[in-house]
């Protein structure tokens, strides 16, 4: 009866090949991540869901402090009068804000939108806080919710309401704005690559696809399994757009008044979504060990009462072993059947499941499954534990390999337009691109893919556009994206 | 001249005794924790601000983490429909709420409010959640910002947004709800004491101060240093009024279909006023290390640049082995005179300063001051680094027993209305009230102090309401409150 369960439960998925999108869903809702808020286009991050985020969380803050940034906390609220201050920046926001006219009770004199991002109300503040040089560089993070109208919201991927940080920086020279510019798409990389095991290209966004207010946005793209590219962070280059906007001015060795170079740069809920798509399976979820809540499950396996104590014993020597190891380690008890319980673990992507059974007791060595290829070993006892960690690590690299492997074998140089159709209905594509935003535009019209990053390499020798044959210094990456 | 800038900037801390308002205001801007955003209400948490909510939230999370709780995150948004659906707690809310009614360009067809507290918005989906028995206890929290508009906002204190965390919790039966109420009651206990180093009183609410649609509201109240009460933190009974209102329901263990009972419980940035009214003093800011971000700074003293060369040398050394003992500590080697180097982290209430001159290296022990005494003794080097460790300890305790002899020295217990009346002026008041709401209110109108807690002792003998003489077996804490 118990199998019957599992084998319903097991339906619950959708194969990927079956249907990528709705396997995405499956997925999400069988390791319990979140789910649709009665809210239209808000999400319900569930706990262990949260737990994964907690966990980036944790590793970004450590990563963005490390650089000499300090957190801070700006109002939700933004004046709508602040975001008509910086033309591109109202253009490309407005028709996503959400927007308080009422309060307390009473209509407000000048309604506030909810910020979709913070430039403006920090900056208004930025303009107060530095007066001179010695005022800068102003290294400025936080960790809040942000809101951003979506008409067709996906969880994590795109939702109404979303979970980041997002950084701000001021210095008095452009060199030094763009060197934190990219020393944070650096981190962002570190991030996805050693934490998620997600290898990333990173490069400038064309001009079309920048950030609304920026003189330059780099990005790093990430491949899905289905070919698809994923922007998993943004770092921009501001030039002095906004402090001649919002009047961010400082007082020079020299005496003179300068405006301030910034930069802003963010990370979101989003990652769980590529974490979810560039790893999991038909079974269900994925997680690298570096972001798992859960890194190890032991599922003690019994018939008898007098075998369960002896499994419940032995399985509680093994959790103190590896959580003095550091590990984050979970003995899964439950009066189930062994299969339920291996399946739950699955779903949820636990890197390492030890199965503890009378007999393995006896023969002196526990079964190790591991979740990314599905393997099992037997490992004696006595060296249960420091396996555990090295194979973890193991884990870590392949599932870093196995999706830059796959991004590889899905990407192409490519020629012409028809390769570049080609191309990108299962990967991406690398092409020469003449810079003219009609090109860019007409590709994504009849490909729908659309210009992910331009590699920062200029071309050894200048080249033909992919599309109208006229000259070309830079490559880009084509793809479809989410 | 640089003492002259010193005398300027001492003169921005106005006396506690001249202004206490203004003293508290004083003191945050000195210290450089927050400021008024352009955003009416709102407030900016600057980064030492923050870095002191950072260090609450992590002591905090850890101890709800270890009551089984975990974290979780719901919607900013709440449909106004929810709001109304508990009849006392749309009466409490609704006048508070910020009101979305534009989004995506459109007029929404039902406006949402922006969260003032997630009851509404988390039990609608806890009903979906919880089938079973077997599905309870359900204990979430979540960090979150929320919105209630104010219109005498006061930094930390009162704000139009702030940050807390909210934990929501399920139970199968009353006394399971009951007892998780009161634990988390001894949890924010635990943290305002062990933490804080502020001593707090705990008890019931009376009816009219409960928490809008609770059936009991547990809180803990601290004193200022102006005799005030204030409120820092709650922990509600909501028996089964949201079960009802949101269909909360379980099948228990005999088939039967029952309503959940809750408990949901809360504390905010407001922890950070209390804790800049309950130990600072006239020089500014005074924090317990145990929260202070920073818990020693080194200053090194010098002259001639070969004996900058010596003491940043032995500054070094010295940070080293205090980190290697945990402790959290800077050097402040900037090139001005130590003068203005002291003043500053004495506003920022740093612990412990030690003062590291070429004189004091020859010596063989530095100057250590500390901020809670304002003392000063010379510590031989090689002791210095255990010295620090037992002294921050010594620091901690004496900032608690400090505020609790000098809440003691302004507690009376009152036998008339007229003792009530002198005791409130500078303190709390502890009387006998009979239970009704109109002695209750009537002490309000006349006096400013309301009923801050019922004490959980139940009297000896019964005795006399301190307003009407009617029956009483119940003593409260009358304050004055902020």
């Amino acid at each position: 009866m118990d199998n019957q369960k599992v084998d319903k439960k097991e339906l619950g998925i959708t194969p990927r090949s079956a249907d990528y999108s709705k396997w995405y869903l499956d997925v999400i809702r069988e390791a319990d991540l979140a789910e649709h808020a009665p809210v239209k286009g808000c999400m319900i991050i569930k706990p262990y869901g949260y737990a994964i985020w907690e966990n980036i969380q944790s590793a970004m803050d450590k990563m963005i402090k490390e650089t000499g940034v300090s957190n801070a906390y700006f109002p939700l609220f933004i004046p709508q009068s602040y975001l008509t201050k910086e033309a591109e920046h109202v253009e490309g926001f407005a028709p996503e804000c959400a927007v308080v006219t009422h309060a307390g009770g009473k209509k407000l004199e000048e309604p506030f939108v909810v910020r979709p991002t913070s430039e403006t109300i920090m900056y208004e503040v930025f303009s107060r806080w530095i007066q001179s040089y010695r005022d800068l560089p102003l290294l400025i993070n936080q960790w809040a919710n942000v809101v951003r109208w979506e008409l067709r919201p996906r969880l994590f991927l795109r939702t109404t309401e979303f979970l980041w940080q997002e950084g701000h920086t001021a210095h008095a020279t452009e060199d030094e704005a763009e060197t934190r510019t990219k020393q944070m798409l650096g981190v962002y990389k570190k991030l996805a690559e050693d934490f998620l095991a997600i290898p990333v290209i990173d490069g400038v966004k064309s001009e079309s696809e920048k950030f609304a207010g920026a003189v330059r946005t780099y990005a790093i793209e990430a491949m899905m399994q289905d070919g698809k590219a994923l922007q998993a962070g943004t770092s921009h280059m501001l030039g002095q757009n906004f402090a001649k906007a919002f009047n961010v001015k400082f007082v020079d060795e020299n005496g003179a008044e300068q405006y301030a170079w910034q930069t802003s740069w963010g990370v979101s809920t989003r990652l769980i979504g590529a974490l979810i798509m560039a790893h999991s399976d038909d079974k269900g979820l994925v997680l690298p060990p570096n972001i798992a809540p859960i890194q190890v499950v032991i599922v003690p396996v019994w018939v008898t009462n007098e075998d369960k104590m002896k499994v419940l014993a032995e399985s509680e020597k093994m959790e103190k072993q590896l959580k003095d190891l550091g590990l984050s380690v979970k003995i899964d008890s439950r009066d189930l059947r062994p299969g339920p319980r291996f399946f739950e673990w699955e779903k949820k992507g636990v890197p390492i499941r030890i199965e503890i059974g009378p007999k393995d007791i006896e023969k002196g060595a526990y079964v190790f499954a591991r979740r990314d290829t599905g393997e099992k070993e037997n490992i004696s006892i006595d060296q249960a534990a420091n396996y555990t960690s090295s194979l973890l690590n193991i884990i870590q690299n392949n599932l870093f390999e196995r999706s830059l492997a796959f991004r590889n074998s899905h990407t192409r140089e490519v020629g012409s337009y028809d390769e570049l159709k080609e191309a990108i209905t299962g990967g991406f594509a690398i092409a020469h691109w003449c810079g003219d935003a009609k090109c860019e535009e007409k590709i994504k019209e009849e490909t729908k893919a659309t210009i992910r990053v331009l590699l920062p390499e200029k071309a050894l020798k200048p080249n033909k556009c992919v599309l109208c044959g006229g000259k070309s210094d830079q490559r880009a990456v084509f793809a479809k994206n989410y």
